[in-house]
């Protein structure tokens, strides 16, 4: 039988939702407060969610200490208490949406599972405004 | 790919649980004290979930403003501080169960999106009691 | 040493906020949608907070399944899928805000509880909106 | 169309991981400190997930007071305030994880309901670490 | 008998902290990784907490209304979305540390508040980092 | 003008409520399937409250990197993963009720903190049972 296990984890970030091919008023438009060119900024929390098999010697689908030190390499070290725009190459050229963030997220986490696993990544930019991807 | 994102948002409302079909003792054998002539309430909590691709411009599979003021209007307007029993349309002649809301809502929520996105809604009635609805 | 313990509860009811001595015209001006004839509803929450000694036999300052009970008996029997404008004598002549709600659990649980305990009491209306009172 | 219902419970519960197949330094290599032979414990959350029809006389897909009470029954009287490892039958032999925990209460929740309800179990072992399983 | 209510919000800034008479090195030494140039942000939460007599014509210490509206002119308007260094007055010549903020917080509020009430704020950072203050 | 700052941490641990003096029936009656002789066990969740001046040259109370760091040295080192009754020489002779599992976290803290700051510690033993003490 498959079971799915999930570890939560949080990093703190500022960001600025703009598309440089527009101008300010389309950016305006579209993105309205959220295109602050000084930034603001959200406590994001992620939730990591792995489907696999069961190891009969350990009970467990995988160590969640294993998966614990992964989200910390992968993703709180690359943005907890960063600027999305400034401070990272993945969003250099892509809008840090909570989309986009979930995108950036699995696709990171993707290349150090090993394919025998389900990956799916849920994004919470507030409680109330949430992202959620599986590589579909 | 595809990304799913998700609104949250509140009604309060009184309701009752009764079917006129039946007697006060059967209708009391079934649903018990929600069945109180003079109704009960709730804080519903609702979650719209929404399935579709990411557009490149924007970053986003839908504006959530717009998702936003599209649950105030068709779920918040009609539902807020009201009598679901006396006061809805929706609910004349379909018993107020979190099932039968999480379907209304759903419904009312279907015929304003995309049919290109899928439409998940996920209601409250407690922080025990939950019900959920794809359109399966 | 003092401690204080806290048991929290939940009860699910339907209220009016009117007061009978206006017309409609000033009960919608100063409650609004709360004023709705027919009623709307809430999940209350209530915690109970009760100061004292520890009794050094038990660890305890009350058994908490005693606190839970007189919960039980006094809010939860008396409020649980009630309407409270209609099926209580507590707000026949009283308007049940968060407010007044709070006042009356706290005195039906002083009238439980000896005097050498200090009672505080809170109530949830909703997640953003609550009342608090100690008797002073 | 079809409804997912779920209804929310807690137990509390003392376990240890160990395999006994293994001596102290590789279970303590694999567990760390989940290996303390003098146990610790956890507030368990579990979310039990139903899928089916609704019924049109009651609105219900399941009477939730129906499903609390087999909660109560098959988990909570097994469960709550046990030591996994030395109370209970079901982890004589198989070691307490949250995975395992969720499969044994997917098996013993799944025995009870008519086949043509889907069964999935959430179990959170703390906020943070949570395993979900749905018979596949 | 006075009661205490409570109304909460949100607002979502950008911030760093830094002391402007320090070099780099002390306030790295002190702020650590707050101290990002290129600033960071939160999803702060804000409670506020007012003390005062019931009015017994409307039940209410103060109309939550007005006291929501408040919240939005004084603190949302002001806070929210923007980066609390660059954006704001408030925060030009002081450091936007939790307790700072609250304290900005309680005295944009305690303005416009009648002086028969208490005021008291409660200031999430994170839901693990909090800042309260009552004026003493 | 003071602040209050706070800081929330966890700890899972096993514990069993058992009065040596007392026979078993007795300890049954007053502690209920408390009193499991194989433990039970709970995450336990601790805030802790410190109230202080502002320190103008960082706008902080107490760096919260210091709180967090005596926190997981004086609290987390000591109860996470142990059994109460067990493996602490704090409970060796004391019942580890949530109210004295409080105040020794008090006495715990105390010892570390200048004088000049006032001091709480609440211990959530579950959501719904909760603990407070400020040493008076």
């Amino acid at each position: 039988m498959k079971v799915t296990v999930c570890r939560k984890s949080h990093f703190n970030a500022a960001h600025r939702l703009y598309n440089p091919k527009w101008d300010m008023a389309q950016n305006d438009a579209v993105f309205g407060k959220c295109n602050n060119p000084n930034f603001h900024g959200h406590n994001y929390t992620i939730e990591v969610w792995l489907t696999g098999e069961v190891d009969p010697e350990t009970g467990m689908v995988i160590d969640l200490k294993i998966l614990k030190e992964l989200i910390e390499s992968e993703i709180e070290d690359r943005f907890d208490h960063k600027n999305l725009n400034l401070d990272t190459v993945e969003f250099k050229n892509l809008i840090p949406t909570a989309e986009n963030i979930c995108i950036v997220c699995w696709q990171l986490l993707r290349a150090k599972f090993d394919s025998k696993f389900q990956l799916k990544v849920r994004l919470y930019e507030t409680e109330r405004n949430i992202a959620e991807c599986d590589g579909n």
